[in-house]
């Protein structure tokens, strides 16, 4: 068994550092919290590099013939890895894997232009996996997918498809080439989501929070698409209007 | 001009208090911030009690006929006053309006039980408001709708259309009498959204993030109605759950 009871331990130090998007970058690895999620990644084949345990806590039996060997931690320590207000008491290091993705006729895809809140990115990354798309790519400007608020609420999904990061107009290009149609959310100029008439492959693209998508991805589009807005409020939540086209898009080709 | 310089000053004290529920309730107020929040409570005859400015911020053109009569106050204080990491320098006390809401035969309703999440329930008002509902009840156990996250999270939505609180099982009641149907979002023993028949009157129930709507609920509903799942997420979150269904159900009436 594993122990660690120093808060000046060297590896406490290097975790804590991984909720920094550059020590991320620089060690391929991230932090991730709470038995829901590590029991995602396990199962989804994700290299986990350290599992941290407090020393109250029992793992699932289900784990046991994992042979993750521990390292077991004091209930301050935990409390200074974890990043949430009530720490779960297990946390795991792990390796990010090189996800693949590539377009292919009749897919059915979501690409994010610069969303940047990480509970929106996150609750799209969920409904991408709930609406069954075969990959998801993330454009410049759009918050990190390893931060841990993405993380926690991708509820694991981040695990069950690929996302990948790219520039989305070479994205969409690919796109063209395999004849999979590209709608654009757009407030104006755009065609009601209710007359789309979908064959059930697309590439939908959503954008930031305030300003939407960038005009040059808009120009690119092969059709714009809006949800009506039927009462007072001026625009939907991204990741609401999200699923709202998801599944309209989705349920279309069916 | 009215001016406060000193951090001890009385009201600042009382208007911090507005953070807390119990304090609401008992002054029949709340707090709101950021000028779209104040000009949509302004436009939608929300009585503003106190507007509290920052001495650098410059109020909107629009405003100055409104005789707002401002408190000024330093960049310390409304730092103080704020629960936001980079405030607007602009905040309003307001006064709770009674909010009524009947059933009436015809109409759109959401009934939301046991929502926890702030940023869940402003994102489920904000979404009820553009799909056009005729109001919101909030059962027990759901969060405060005048909790500073919940306003901010509406984007002012809660102001454009009558949203109360109350026990769900009496508004169910009251849709049985009035002919609109009640359906309420599950994950087991449904039927499919896209199968729903909807005559575009209704009433939407959903539930909490972690146990969904309770069995007493969901016993006298009309039809339980799930979303289908294609990937290997579990659930969807509870607002995105709320847009997909709200859309379908609206379209199908139109």
């Amino acid at each position: 068994m594993k122990r660690i009871e120093s808060e000046q331990n060297a590896s406490i130090k290097q975790w804590k550092k991984l909720y920094t998007r550059k020590e991320r970058d620089k060690s391929g690895q991230f932090i991730i919290e709470g038995p829901h999620l590590i029991e995602e990644a396990i199962n989804h084949n994700v290299q986990i590099a350290h599992l941290i345990v407090e020393e109250s806590y029992r793992l699932p039996a289900e784990w046991e013939h994992m042979r993750l060997d521990p390292w077991i931690v004091t209930k301050k320590i935990m409390g200074m890895l974890s990043d949430t207000e009530h720490p779960q008491g297990v946390l795991a290091i792990c390796r990010m894997s090189s996800n693949e993705l590539q377009i292919k006729a009749g897919g059915k895809y979501l690409f994010v232009d610069g969303v940047q809140d990480p509970g929106n990115l996150g609750t799209i990354i969920r409904t991408a996996d709930a609406s069954g798309l075969d990959g998801v790519v993330l454009g410049e400007g759009t918050v990190d997918v390893y931060n841990s608020k993405v993380l926690r609420s991708t509820q694991g999904s981040l695990f069950h498809l690929p996302v990948v990061k790219g520039k989305l107009e070479e994205w969409m290009d690919e796109c063209k080439q395999m004849e999979v149609p590209v709608y654009v959310s757009a407030l104006k100029g755009a065609q009601s989501l209710h007359d789309v008439n979908s064959s059930g492959s697309f590439a939908l693209v959503v954008g930031n929070e305030g300003s939407g998508v960038r005009t040059e991805i808009m120009v690119s589009a092969d059709q714009l698409v809006y949800i009506p807005m039927f009462g007072n409020a001026e625009s939907l939540n991204v990741a609401v209007a999200a699923g709202i086209m998801l599944y309209e898009l989705q349920k279309n080709g069916q």
